[in-house]
């Protein structure tokens, strides 16, 4: 690994154990001497003029500034018509693509052992337009918009991730069967992209295929791209099938270099600063973050000693089935890494 | 079992594999002395006045009269505009209802040993309803449509399975977080049905988690009821958990005692008229054609045959990891309910 220098990172640290598992990560990056400085930022919506409801300015200016985030788990507020914070990031930034890759890990035990595969889900358009009618009494009607642009650019970034990741197929999830102008659309622009990328294999499946045959031997899939719903469904499907969200790391991309990486399971309030909480997703998160800046090296040093830990099997949170404090999980990890050097 | 005499129902052998898997459902039925005569009827799709695709009208008339068919595999023409049959059918007799119940089968190993669940899919509107519109070039809509009405109709016939069934909890599956308008009317019908069902349990599920808890533990699902498009991707998921389309029954169950029971996997082309394909699906899915009829007799003895001829282990088809043929595999379910008298 190279070095350019020290770079910032907006931390988004999050609600209920989001502080403890960001303080998890910030240890092992200084354990891993990763050249990364954090700007702590909180994100609580606030209402802005005209009383819509939007990221704090002191945090989109950070990110606007940084670039790159990495973000705990935020509560959605309960106020009526207060949308999801982390739908407001996806929007505020124009965080298109949604990346999670799901790899089993070793020693940590589900119906599953050779999953390694890729969901890449477009993230700003399709089910989640938010445009809906009631048309008459008892009748509602929901759009699924689909655009040329938002196709091509998700398209164009699941082959490049597949070329720069070393991955060799790209499988576009759609329902054109059904949806034939719509998710027709979503697949034209598929195909279409795909013929500048001769050298990654391209197929098509329907979503209820991928689902059933997903289940059934995972090992077969490599890249998937697809519309905004079938990549919710699909992406928690295979968080799922590795371990849950608790293991699985996650990232926003967005134009311009802008990207913020996440875990995405809960606040857990139950356990929150009880010293109790699993930091593997949001240090995954943060291993993603790495690679997508470049610093592989410091990545995999991680990666590893995070795998090593959950294979020793001595040192686990209660969630991967131990009962070491969040602490002393984190501690493990960052003896490994210091033992690397 | 009482015998209400002799009813006839509808047979639609299909393409492909078709024939022969219906031809061992009959043998099946005629060894069990199930008081059903069988009335076969070609259904491929013709141009009615006005160029619209309809079912023929003596598969149309039988049904009328019928009321009950039994269905294998049809096989999507390819003619440009030209419906899925299956939805077609759905769409003719109003089919509302598409229920799958999903249990793990003794001695054919999946990763899964514990599940028992039903999918009970609202199967006429939501993202079926086939409106879609180009808004501008290069943006396209497609319109979820939900009703008060189907979703209170689907609801109720959840619920109503239930009870009926001995199964002690209904979960709506939604994404109403989301599509807060179509979502939350469906949801909210949802509600209202569980207040006439106390003595059934209700609970409320987005459908990303419900995909994520299944794959982790399916052991927890009782009866989940949903929209059009999320049971098409959830009872193909489940279907994957027991075994896949090859063992899976299915039924459509529309308004004033019509109901199609099908088997959903494909026609299979590669096999076709070789005596190597599987009846298990079609075979279960009358044996809930029988259980719908009121002759739960005769589906126990069915069922059980099948059952113990697959945990047997000794006569069983290709695909289930035997040597038999289709006609050798029926013999020995055959026997089976021979031996049962
Ligand atoms: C929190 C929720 C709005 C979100 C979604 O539906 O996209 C979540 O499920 C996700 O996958 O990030
Ligand atoms: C054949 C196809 C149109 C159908 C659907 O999408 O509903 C199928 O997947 C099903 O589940 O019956």
């Amino acid at each position: 690994t190279f070095s350019r220098g020290i770079q910032t990172v907006t931390l988004i640290p999050g609600d209920g154990i989001g502080p403890e598992i960001s303080t998890a990560v910030m240890k092992i990056f200084e354990a891993a001497k990763a050249p990364i400085q954090w700007e702590e930022r909180n994100v609580t919506a606030i209402k802005g003029p005209g009383g819509r409801w939007m990221i704090p300015p002191e945090a989109k200016e950070s990110m606007n500034k940084n670039k790159i985030g990495l973000k705990g788990p935020l509560k959605t507020p309960i106020a009526a018509g207060h949308p999801s914070m982390n739908l407001l990031l996806r929007k505020t930034f124009d965080l298109y693509a949604n990346v999670r890759p799901c790899v089993s890990i070793e020693g940590y035990k589900t119906p599953y052992t050779d999953v390694d595969l890729v969901t890449i889900r477009e993230n700003t358009e399709g089910e989640y337009s938010g445009i809906e009618h009631l048309i008459v009494d008892g009748v509602v009607q929901s759009i699924k918009l689909i655009t040329e642009d938002a196709s091509r650019r998700i398209a164009e970034y699941a082959f490049e991730y597949a070329r720069n990741n070393q991955r060799t197929s790209v499988t576009a999830v759609h329902k054109a069967n059904i949806m034939r102008m719509s998710d027709g659309l979503f697949l034209r622009k598929c195909r279409e992209v795909a013929e500048n990328f001769k050298d990654v294999k391209f197929t098509e499946m329907y979503l209820d295929t991928v689902c059933l045959n997903m289940v059934q031997d995972p090992s077969h899939f490599d890249v998937l791209v697809m519309p905004n719903l079938y990549g919710d469904i699909l992406s928690d499907l295979c968080a799922g099938l590795i371990g849950g969200l608790g293991v699985t790391p996650s990232g926003n991309i967005g134009a311009n270099g802008v990207a913020i990486f996440e875990s995405v399971h809960g606040t857990a309030p139950d356990i929150a600063g009880k010293d109790l909480a699993n930091p593997t997703a949001l240090l995954l998160s943060a291993v993603m973050m790495l690679r997508h800046m470049g610093l592989h090296g410091h990545a995999k040093k991680i990666e590893t000693a995070c795998f090593d830990t959950i294979r020793d099997e001595k040192v686990l949170t209660k969630d991967l089935g131990g009962n070491a404090k969040c602490s002393e999980f984190t501690a493990d990890i960052c003896r490994r890494v210091q033992d690397m050097d």
